[in-house]
């Protein structure tokens, strides 16, 4: 028995990862769920999976829990809560499906606790990849992939020596704004934007899909997870979003994993790995049916944002935390109706060019870079 | 050092493999090269890998070999001979790269001397199946797949467990004719089924491919390399041949191998298995000049052969023995001139239709069906 404490539990990852574990509860038992500001859906989380402890940001909504809480269920609320319950849970894997970031402390602390993790929150290895992945070295904790891009890469490494690796290559179906006109696309709404083609996910990564903001991020996420240099990691654009990534080696051989675009697969894959689980909900793909699978370049201005993403990651240092903070505050502000989408790449684009990078931030150090970025970001606007 | 002895060293795959090993001598060393009537380039093969024992088919030319022999390399003749010098060789890799059923005793005595046994006689698998998975479990003896689908399918199974496998998906070109006519397809020649769009290969994988009989041998072998029931192997027809086969898990993921089109990546990998090694000649693939993949069905009408294949397979027993022959016969008739195109199919579909099936023949009765069944196809043609 799995014990698993999932953080951002009311969010599109977290109510798939509830899913997959709801189809196999002689495998996995939930112990502690975190959430932000949706108490009504959480009552019924927690009616259903009767975990030992619940989160959630503000003091002031755990009155609403009273009632709702099995004997034996603590609640609490606040960020430092979140870490000491983090710290404290006995659950052997943390999924951190917390969306920017805020994800990166309770990352680090499930790190430290030698906790299993599975990384959905890619902003955690954007904003300070160095620190992540040296923690989880020195603390012997495991980073599972949840993105389904980096579930791919690593479905397609196993298996397989790392050392013969020489690419990969991480597909990108364009967003919602590949067919549109460049004039069109500085008129678009968030409405618009939130219309991703194949996903369906959260708001912040359906903006950054539209923006190939996301792809930038998860080349970055890329680059830690599996120990790349960016100039071995390749973006494709392959609009249906079947094959999720692929892997080449010396041999001239390339791995993919292919699937219908369905979140739950690379969640189960990181839960139960090593073992697959029978899984419904995810369609099987019937690549007759498909009929064509298509694959065009990236385009360095169309994408600006993934070429920043590219920059940023090979300059290193705090340059991808300005960029995540940037990227951060500019999609709240687009939501808000408060800044055009081609607004976006040039916030971000301004916030790199004011920022004097520093070379090997500590973790206080990131955590500043990340909010003087934002507090910048927001006066500008 | 790995020894290897290989089986039909002058032709596609028997050239390519020396390729293979050409290009990484600190890992391969030829010990035994065998072949049949292409003296001259066994001369230059002789030259080149000295190998200890050299076997060729027929004694008379054995006197062509005198004064390019090494010290201490012997030449013999005839298949007893061939069958002694695989089981006394001290090689541990032995290539099958013969064609047709004649490949099936040397792979048996291979895995009597408990050699690992590079499968690129895929007859072997199809018309002798349960015995040679038998005896490979018995005597331990591993059989490494070389055909460029199996290949695929096994890199595809790395890492992963076969309890959790639920499909595995054979691609399928199409063959030569794929964009032809009913009508003209009944008038092709052997040259124009001897041009492949795809892969470069011998005469009878060539017909093969053009007939789809190919990809119903290949759908047998699978059934035995990689304990699969018929039901659970699906054809894919894809005209680039960039996928090479997929297998599809029960989380609904679909891993797949990809690559250009090139036989020395599956030999490599079968050679230098649990490695990949640097492989000059094959193409980087390049999905972004590539630009689509297509996938369409298979026709149970149009691909008889592989309507046939399918049906042998379930029937079991001699009946592959029978598909199998008929069709090496008929594919012989048809390079000479003496039967149209789609008469291979008629053959076949003949002699399966004359056979009274046994259902589980020994090796003697697989021989003689094989005999038998070609006798027959000659004597009615």
């Amino acid at each position: 028995m799995k014990k698993v404490a999932l953080l951002g539990s009311t969010g599109s990852i977290g109510t798939q990862t509830l899913d997959v574990i709801r189809q196999h509860p002689d495998r996995f038992q939930v112990r502690l769920l975190a959430c932000g500001r949706n108490i009504d859906l959480l009552k019924k989380q927690i009616a259903e999976f009767q975990p030992a402890v619940i989160v959630i940001r503000d003091e002031g909504d755990l009155s609403k829990l009273k009632g709702h809480l099995p004997i034996g269920t603590r609640a609490v609320a606040g960020e430092s809560a979140l870490l000491a319950a983090v710290a404290e849970t006995d659950a052997d894997f943390v999924m951190n499906a917390l969306v920017g970031s805020q994800g990166l402390k309770p990352t680090l602390t499930a790190i430290e606790a030698g906790k299993t993790i599975g990384i959905a929150n890619k902003e955690t290895l954007v904003t300070a990849g160095h620190l992540v992945t040296a923690a989880s070295k020195h603390y012997g904790a495991q980073l599972m992939a949840v993105d389904s891009e980096h579930s791919a890469i690593w479905q397609s490494l196993e298996g397989s020596k790392r050392s013969e690796v020489t690419r990969l290559i991480v597909t990108a179906s364009g967003g919602s704004f590949r067919d549109w006109s460049a004039d069109a696309v500085a008129r678009a709404t968030p409405e618009d934007a939130l219309k991703h083609p194949n996903w369906s996910m959260g708001q912040k990564v359906t903006i950054d899909s539209a923006t190939m903001m996301n792809k930038g991020l998860e080349v970055i996420e890329a680059h830690w997870l599996f120990d790349m240099p960016y100039e071995n990691i390749d973006v494709l654009i392959h609009r249906e979003s079947i094959i999720h990534s692929l892997v080449e080696y010396q041999d001239k051989s390339v791995i993919a994993q292919l699937g219908t675009p369905d979140m739950k697969v690379a969640i189960q894959y990181a839960l139960a790995y090593p073992d697959r689980l029978e899984l419904n909900g995810p369609e099987r793909l019937n690549l007759w049916e498909v009929g064509a699978l298509h694959f065009e370049n990236t385009d360095p201005i169309k994408h600006q944002c993934l070429t920043m993403a590219y920059q940023a990651g090979e300059t290193g240092g705090s340059a991808p935390t300005v960029l995540n903070a940037a990227n951060e505050e500019a999609v709240q502000q687009f939501l808000k109706g408060e800044l055009s989408f081609t607004g976006i790449a040039d916030t971000v684009e301004k916030a790199l060019a004011a920022h004097t990078v520093i070379a090997h931030p500590s973790i206080d150090e990131v955590m500043e870079v990340d909010l003087e970025t934002r507090e910048r970001t927001r006066n500008e606007k």
